[in-house]
């Protein structure tokens, strides 16, 4: 990764990403083998007048570490550390900055299931506060992808560096323009559009039709579109996740019905797994298949009730630059943009009207969906019709032949 | 680091350094080139029934990017999160396992140093109680050199790799023994009975006298040596550094005088120190010089007053391993074990009977130094003479040419 991307990088993280205040501490979460652009990521934060700034590193290798050797009986042991961390970090309003991109995508593959979800429900109980925090848009915060060796190897093929993947990932991030943070605002701008556009119609349900796919999901009369940039309650611009590509609402999770096939393959609890199948009745999950990781699939969905139930669906259009490529990157975090996508587990606050501060009967109440976890599953393809109904039963086309039509 | 070292120093460091529990909670510290020695002992550890292993990494580089480039007012500021990290590990007992060997030893060179001691001072305080919990040994802790390439190039010359200072390491810490663990325990039985013996003495001065040296250090009737193993309240053994070649105790630091010379270099506040002269009235150093290092030495001792004080003083055979191997590791961890020195800064509960839980007031009024720092400074050589007396004013001769004779 020469100087010149590098810097580019900083910028755009700290600048557009989570549009780094004064006094801010800042997170950054990443590979080991990211270190150096973590410090100039730090470096620039510091510039930028950054109180506190604090590097920590995914370890997927540790975790496979102690799903292999620990003891049965410690697997849902966490320390108060977790808990407490978590805590500080919604008090004191940490901007939480987390560069995706494994070291070992292969940490995990094929560990003991059950043995993994326990381990992941303890951390994720423990780390409640902050997770809350973030859904909330409390803090600002910013996922973005970082290429490393083994991610280059695993989809480019052997011998490929993290700089090949780099030359892939720049256009994605607008890191080849002049102004790169310019750039996605001005993207950010029409994702707000289309979301505003979207509200106006009141939808009160989404049809999804396609090749093995029949699926009915109902919206609430609370729930709202949301794309691109959001903002905290001081009125910090931040952008969750970039790239993005999609426009997103929380669903109401009781009523969705029918069937949908996984259009690309996604990571779930460090395995992968692809040709998937799901089908609904009255709001949960009653079948799940998959060519290959089953088993995760089946030990996700046990990971509580809400990991049965709709906690988001959202609408992309595959002829944007990810879709178009053709590429699988194998990153919920790129990928989901790709193609319309439906995500398992927790609603996200900001995309139901009135949600935050609901304890988790009203939320039940509302069907706004409560989960340990959250992930995105791509149903979307170009082969795929999108038809919204509004409230007096009226079809209006979203999407045809994977395309926005509105 | 071939497997077998590997093995053998995880074996060593749980086994004989923290004498690991069933259900221990267990944080490894250490430079990240090191992640796979980790790793190994992290295993080592859930394989020994642990609960839970947390590895964090030392980051002088991250230190060195917020000296730089840091807003000034913001140098003091540091986030709850230390602080309460570190009272949750006092409070869950946590072992803690510090593997010593920098990744860039030069990282702070140069660094300005009252910035950088600001920011130390920060860090300290907000890390008190966990720092308390290690030195009255309520938690098992246990520091151990562990090699790296930039250490290696800085002690053995350039293109020297961390594999050629194992080799130097693995005698040291008696790797190259068919049953390390059992070596080191016999050699901690000589150190206990060392210490029981000048106990026995019942001391009220030490006097040394050398080359440039001729220092006065009181001890209190409270003073008790130590050396080798140490126990925590339930009785769990551990060894707080290896590897360890001295007898320790926590002098009165009230009626410290005279002068000595610094007898080998040390690195304080990430900045070498070397060619040093202390000279102390009435307990305090009122002069400080080094041919090397001054301003590091100065801002030191300005950290706060206990930093002017003694806080150890400690007898070491010139005549063992490292003192004898002639070599300076440029690490205080085991530079320490080559001679007798003294520590500027706090003292060691172990190393005063009864003090376990007096306030700051109380221990003053013992003549225990409270600072949060301390440092461990070399004063003694072959050519040292330490004279012994105790209360009736009778001389006695501990060390001649810098060997015991008691």
């Amino acid at each position: 990764m020469d100087k010149q991307l590098t810097s580019a990088y900083a910028s755009l993280a700290l600048d557009a990403g989570i549009g780094l205040r004064e006094g801010a501490k800042l997170r950054v979460t990443g590979a080991p083998s990211n270190r150096e652009l973590m410090y100039a990521i730090a470096e620039g934060a510091y510039e930028r007048g950054a109180s506190l700034v604090r590097l920590e590193y995914d370890d997927d290798r540790l975790a496979r570490i102690r799903v292999d050797s620990s003891r049965d009986r410690y697997l849902d042991e966490e320390s108060l550390l977790l808990r407490r961390s978590s805590e500080v970090y919604a008090e004191e309003g940490w901007s939480l900055l987390c560069l995706l991109g494994d070291e070992d995508p292969d940490a995990l593959e094929g560990a003991d299931q059950p043995r993994l979800a326990r381990m992941r429900r303890a951390r994720s109980s423990a780390s409640e506060a902050i997770r809350l925090a973030q859904m909330a848009s409390r803090v600002p915060w910013c996922v973005m992808p970082a290429a490393t060796d083994a991610w280059a190897a695993k989809i480019l093929g052997p011998g490929a560096r993290g700089d090949d993947l780099w030359k892939l990932l720049a256009p994605i991030l607008r890191l080849d323009r002049p102004d790169p943070a310019a750039e996605l605002r001005a993207h950010m701008g029409e994702l707000d559009a289309r979301s505003r556009g979207l509200n106006e119609l009141r939808l009160r349900e989404l049809r999804f039709r396609g090749p093995g796919t029949d699926l009915r999901v109902p919206l609430a009369p609370e729930s709202r579109w949301m794309g691109g940039a959001d903002v905290t309650p001081s009125g910090q611009i931040f952008m969750p996740n970039l790239p993005t590509e999609e426009t997103f609402a929380t669903p109401d999770f009781r009523g969705t019905e029918g069937h949908a096939a996984l259009t690309r393959p996604v990571r779930i609890l460090g395995s992968l797994v692809s040709g998937g199948y799901l089908r609904f009745e009255a709001g949960r999950v009653v079948e799940a298949r998959a060519e290959r990781g089953a088993a995760t699939l089946e030990s996700y969905l046990g990971t509580d009730e809400g990991a049965r139930r709709l906690g988001e669906v959202a609408l992309v259009d595959s002829a944007n630059p990810i879709g178009k490529s053709g590429m699988v990157f194998d990153s919920p975090l790129i990928d989901e943009n790709a193609a319309c996508h439906i995500a398992l587990g927790c609603g996200y606050e900001g995309g139901f009207e009135g949600s935050l501060g609901w304890n988790d009967g009203e939320k039940a109440a509302h069907g706004f969906n409560v989960s340990l976890v959250h992930e995105d599953l791509m149903i979307g393809s170009p082969d795929i019709d999108v038809t919204g109904v509004d409230g007096s039963g009226r079809e209006i086309a979203l999407l045809r032949k994977g395309s926005f039509v509105v």
